[in-house]
Parts: structure tokens; sequence; C-alpha cells
């Protein structure tokens, strides 16, 4: 009798594994296959049920879809990732929503006051940018789930896209994110991953 | 003919979304059934994929088997979240490795470079915040995968368990999570959630 391999010991199935992460790939060139705003909107929908910090949900998702907005962005994008960012379907600026405790009598209604308790901005800027990131990794497996493939880029000027995209000086730009079909040569061979032993340790 | 509603439009087939997001819940009891070092292992090599900043993957998983270092800990948890951490069957603190750019050379080999780029440590320790909470999004859905609830924690003193737990000033504790099976009322209804409307805008 053999031991269960990792895969084995997942509820999940193998196809489902594959497609959100073992076979999954950070896409670097894209087809001209367009995403539609349903499938964004299925994608929503799926990861929108992920938890966070007083149900605060403080994710906001700026699609970029006219040429006038790709060309905005353009600027402020690293040297290294710009051609793939020009070219992708699909462009969005992942961003936490800094005053988000306005809707938490209405998310967390069983403690209305939490809001209060965020009163300080550095804190709950904080607190939007953690849960935000959360988001931003159920919203990568999400982008999987449906099928696309994913390109996160964290090479670019935060802040120039915070003041250029959301003057209301209520968010912060976290990410930005690529989306479409893997196009030729997407990705180079898969880099290494640390073992559990050298991630997961007991007390 | 009927439109497709949004659990159509995914490639994930519809008891996966279910399992990961849709029916998925925040667990505040658990079961006396143990989560094996087999188990966390198996999650961990499934989500170890997920994509980081320079591949630099800084998240730590500190499990609390002992009853000695459960107890250590319970003083730095919120009131409210002090009853389940000590009876949870098992519970981590997750924590980012701010030196992680130590082993960029070998996990990012086309640029060793850039571990030169991160010698700031405050600027590293941004970015070691930013990966690791991407990879807890990850392990949330990983611990779903296996048929575990998680139950993520918050509500605790973070300065004070990285100095309880993490005295050599390198790591940052970001959330404690419990694990285990759904005990008796283990959530009560689930909270409201933001709709694509809300979230997610066109430009």
């Amino acid at each position: 009798m053999t031991a269960p391999t990792a895969p084995d010991l997942l509820a999940l199935d193998r196809a489902a594994q594959d497609l959100l992460f073992r076979a999954a790939r950070t896409a670097s060139t894209f087809t001209d296959e367009p995403v539609t705003d349903a499938q964004v909107a299925a994608i929503h929908d799926l990861i929108r049920y992920g938890p966070t910090a007083y149900n605060g949900q403080p994710l906001r998702v700026l699609l970029l879809r006219s040429p006038e907005s790709r060309a905005r962005l353009l600027p402020y994008v690293s040297s290294s990732n710009r051609a793939k960012t020009a070219s992708a379907p699909l462009v969005a600026v992942l961003a936490a929503d800094v005053d988000f405790h306005e809707r938490l009598p209405e998310l967390y209604p069983h403690r209305p006051q939490a809001r209060d308790w965020l009163s300080d901005r550095a804190g709950r800027a904080e607190q939007a940018r953690f849960s935000a990131t959360l988001q931003i990794g159920y919203l990568l497996v999400g982008v999987r789930a449906a099928g696309l493939a994913a390109g996160p880029m964290a090479g670019f000027d935060a802040v120039g896209v915070t003041r250029e995209f959301f003057p209301d000086g209520r968010h912060e730009a976290l990410l930005l994110l690529n989306l479409g079909h893997p196009g030729p040569d997407a990705w180079a061979e898969r880099l290494p991953r640390l073992s559990t032993g050298e991630v997961v340790w007991t007390l």
C-alpha cells in the first residue's frame, strides 16, 4: 500500500488544483481574445465571499477599458512591464478604499461601533491595505477559476497611479493586473518554490 | 434561452466554487478532530505555487501544537477571540520574513541583483508584508481546499506576538489562524457582500 500523496489529501479535485495552482502560471503575453464584463462580474461574484477583517471588503477594481485610460497608466509602469501592459486585453488597477469603514454599519451590523474604532486614518489605511491584499489573493485565484491567466505586476509607481486615477484621496493603488488568455511564450520555466519544511515550523 | 448565470461562466466546477468560496465560512467553533502535519503539508504543497513579487514567498507559518505554546499566545489575543483560540485543534501564527531577500539569488535566479534592490529594511518589510498577505489569501483558500474550516483572526497584539514568538527580529506576525472541522453553531448568518457594481469600475 502506498501512502497518499499531497494532492490526494485535499478535498478539492485534482483538476481544480491544477487550474488554480499547480498548472496555473503568471502570463506575460496574451492573445487578442477579450475579457468581458460578464467574466469580470462572475469572478467578483465568486471571490467576494472570501473573509476580510470586519467584513470590510476594501478592495476596489478599476478596469482600464478605453485606450485613453491605458495611455494614462503606461508612464507609471516600469519599463520591463510596459510592453505587456500595453498589449494585454484588459488591465486593472487594484486599490484599497481607505474609507471602507463608512460602510461597516451595513456590512458588520452586529457591531456598528466598529466604524468608530477605525477613526484614525493611518491605522485604517493599514487595515485597508491588509484586507484588500488578502482579497487580491482571492482575486488571482478567481481569475484562474474563470479559465483566464492573470499577470500581477508590482513594478509600477504606486503613488503616481494613485494620484492619476484616484484624485479623491480615499483610495490607494496596490497592484496592477493584466488579464487574458495566455499568448505565445507566455511564461518561462517555473521558478523554484520553498518546501514545507522551510516555511512551516512547529512549536 | 436563458443567459448563463455567474457560476456557469467559470471554468471551475460548481462543487469547487462552493468548497472554496460560496459555501465556505469562517468558523468560530471546532470539533476535537485533529489537523495533521500531513494535511498542513498538503495545503502548503498546493498554495506555494501562488505568485509573489520577485517569487520571494515571504510567508512563514508557525504551528502552535504544544499546550505551552498555545498558553504563550493567549495573553495577546483579544478577549472576543480567546475562547475559540484556546479550543481550536490547531492554531497558527502567520508571519512575514522581512529578510526574504536573502533567498532571491536562488528563487529569482534570472535577476540575482534583486537582492540588492531590497537592501533598505523599511521598504523590504513593506514588500514582505504585501506578498505574505497575498499568500495568506492563497492559504485560506488552501485550508478550504483540504476540507477544513479556517478561522482567521486579526484581533490580537501583533507587536506582542512578534516579540514573543520571533525574537530574531526578522519576522513580523500578520494574522492568527484557527484550523479544524467546524463544530456546533460554528457561524451565524452570512454577512452582506458588496455587489460588483460597488467594487468594479470602468474607465
